[in-house]
């Protein structure tokens, strides 16, 4: 690995940046070209069903000549099979480019295999440059294919002492303007934001993102027992994009109802009283929500971080602090009695947003 | 004021800050004598009943003939009163100083109108000088003189969601090591720590400062109904340092015991079941204790946080998060039903210390 590596590589790792949150369920790719120390092609794969990064960056080179004996650099392994798009690897080993640089191996077992490919065409590979940053950046897509589940975001406001809600439940508002504006960004990044059905009954939220230039995110709503109403806010908007997550026993006329208004309905198993973590997962990744954030109420952060789902917290500290008995804690569920047992936070950060503090971290 | 004013003055803060934890009831003052742009003698308060940092700057200085015409900065504005030493005012109209610039001016009443005799000696006097800073050095002061209390600050260390304790109690470790060896400066910086009786039955804990350099602090027990046993570790070293608040009705026989061995008892009025939170504060000081850092637990840190008696906090975050139903929270007494009515933090900082993070403010 050398500087000038480093130097194109991220630049195909920015250009990767562009797309994120409307790649799913593909990784987020970026690609560069460069021919004497001169980039001459850029790419990065912009929807899934859109050409892959490495193709837009051929297309972007005008003179194909130009590609002989050129160098890509590319943030993911080149993909070696027929999806919706035709494979990548012959599309370069059939470019006259000579050098292939990769970020990182994909971990998807059904479309790697590309740089096997492109050595066997006689191109020069090189795996793992920026290879820390290429694996950050495709986080999500890491988390759905390694452990086959959604990558899950814990977003909380909280009281200095854990609170989100005083008694009676009111929680508006907690944090300051700037706060929320982020909270808003998390729903533009992610593929879907999640609550449980009593921060649906206590605050009727919208949850959609109002920030311009970001996705409209999906909005899930876990209901055991369907509960909801059709009057809620939550359907008043893009209401295809609403995912109720419910029991296969709770009302089927209900269901129907709901199905009519244009909401989906995903019915999970039950396991221990509550969803089947498992299956929750599995129906997510089913519905094409690769990542979501769940911004609560308390008994649902219980149940995220009791069946250890998290991959991500962020969680934002208002300069405020009161009595916690009959308050609502940021995890609804029971303590272990050993500080063993809690669930750690790597690589944790903070840094001031606005008048309150947000801390950021991995499970 | 110009900036070769701020250069002396922030010296003389510098020098101030020396004898940090050691003044009480004093305030920490520090004093430079600068003639033709040179500084010629130097001074700060050590302790109550030495010599005040004017009389120590002046002391300083070999041939008193070179005080003539030069110029004092001192932190505080100079006493005016017959105290442990006679007035700083009158030594220094005597002295020769021409002029003398003031950080803040004094609000002790008893010891205050130094500036004005000052001037009436025919002396230049220029106040408010990093008046800010000068403030904050002597915060401690400031709240015992205006609000007649001693300077309380909440110290806790908690899991993400504001737990102190899992179930049963457990809280040893939740922060690192070098969350823990703040703590010991902590009790180092202020007179007091204190802690429940609760978290003395529970952790047994000897509450003394275990880093060289910094002094003992006294260490403090509220305990309504003395539940504390003889053989409790807080009473294993320095037991004259050691002060046990308790209710007039608490047991007469195991007060002498606790007097015998060497321990203070404080009497304190209750109101409403929990000891009056200005019978309090006027006791502590009567003690000499001017500030203090309360490690809780739960239902203490409640019971400051409801009588708003904190005056700043110190919260450790580590990085692990946990179901709260069973946990102890940082604030053990009932919330609001209002967010209007939460306790705010102002001037919020965060950072981190070790794998922990530390947020300070204000109450």
């Amino acid at each position: 690995m050398n500087a000038k590596d480093e130097i194109f590589m991220r630049r195909a790792l920015t250009l990767a940046k562009k797309a994120i949150g409307r790649t799913c369920p593909n990784p987020l790719v970026g690609a560069v070209i460069v021919k004497d120390n001169q980039i001459i092609g850029e790419g990065y794969h912009k929807k899934a069903g859109l050409p892959h990064a490495e193709i837009e960056a051929m297309n972007s080179v005008k003179n194909k000549n130009d590609l002989k004996d050129a160098t890509m650099f590319v943030t993911l392994e080149p993909c070696n099979h027929y999806g919706k798009t035709p494979p990548c690897s012959i599309a370069i080993a059939q470019s006259g480019i000579k050098k292939v640089v990769i970020g990182m191996l994909d971990v998807n077992k059904t479309a790697s295999g590309g740089a096997e490919y492109l050595k066997k065409s006689g191109i020069e590979v090189v795996c793992g440059v920026l290879e820390e940053e290429a694996r950050k950046l495709n986080e999500v897509f890491i988390e759905n294919k390694v452990n086959k589940k959604p990558f899950f975001v814990m977003k909380a406001a909280m009281l200095l002492n854990g609170s989100i809600a005083v008694k009676g439940g009111v929680s508006k508002w907690i944090t300051s303007d700037k706060a929320l504006r982020f909270s808003h960004k998390l729903r533009g990044i992610y593929d879907a934001v999640a609550v449980g059905i009593n921060t649906i009954m206590m605050d009727d939220p919208l949850l959609t993102c109002r920030i311009r230039g970001y996705k409209q995110p999906k909005r899930i709503v876990f209901d055991t027992n369907l509960r909801i109403t059709v009057s809620a806010n939550i359907f008043s908007k893009y209401v295809n994009n609403v995912y109720i997550v419910t029991s296969l026993f709770s009302s089927a006329s209900k269901k129907k109802v709901l199905e009519a208004m244009g909401a989906n309905i995903i019915e999970c198993e039950m396991s221990n009283g509550e969803f089947d973590s498992k299956d929750l997962s599995s129906k997510l990744i089913e519905n094409d929500i690769c990542s979501c954030v769940v911004e609560g109420g308390s008994r649902t952060h219980g149940y995220f971080v009791k069946n250890s789902l998290y991959n991500k917290a962020y969680l934002f500290y208002a300069p405020k602090i009161t009595g916690s008995y009959g308050a609502f804690n940021a995890v609804g569920s029971q303590a272990p009695s050993n500080l063993q047992d809690v669930s750690l936070l790597k690589d944790m950060s903070c840094r001031k947003v606005g008048c309150d503090i947000l801390v950021e971290g991995y499970f």
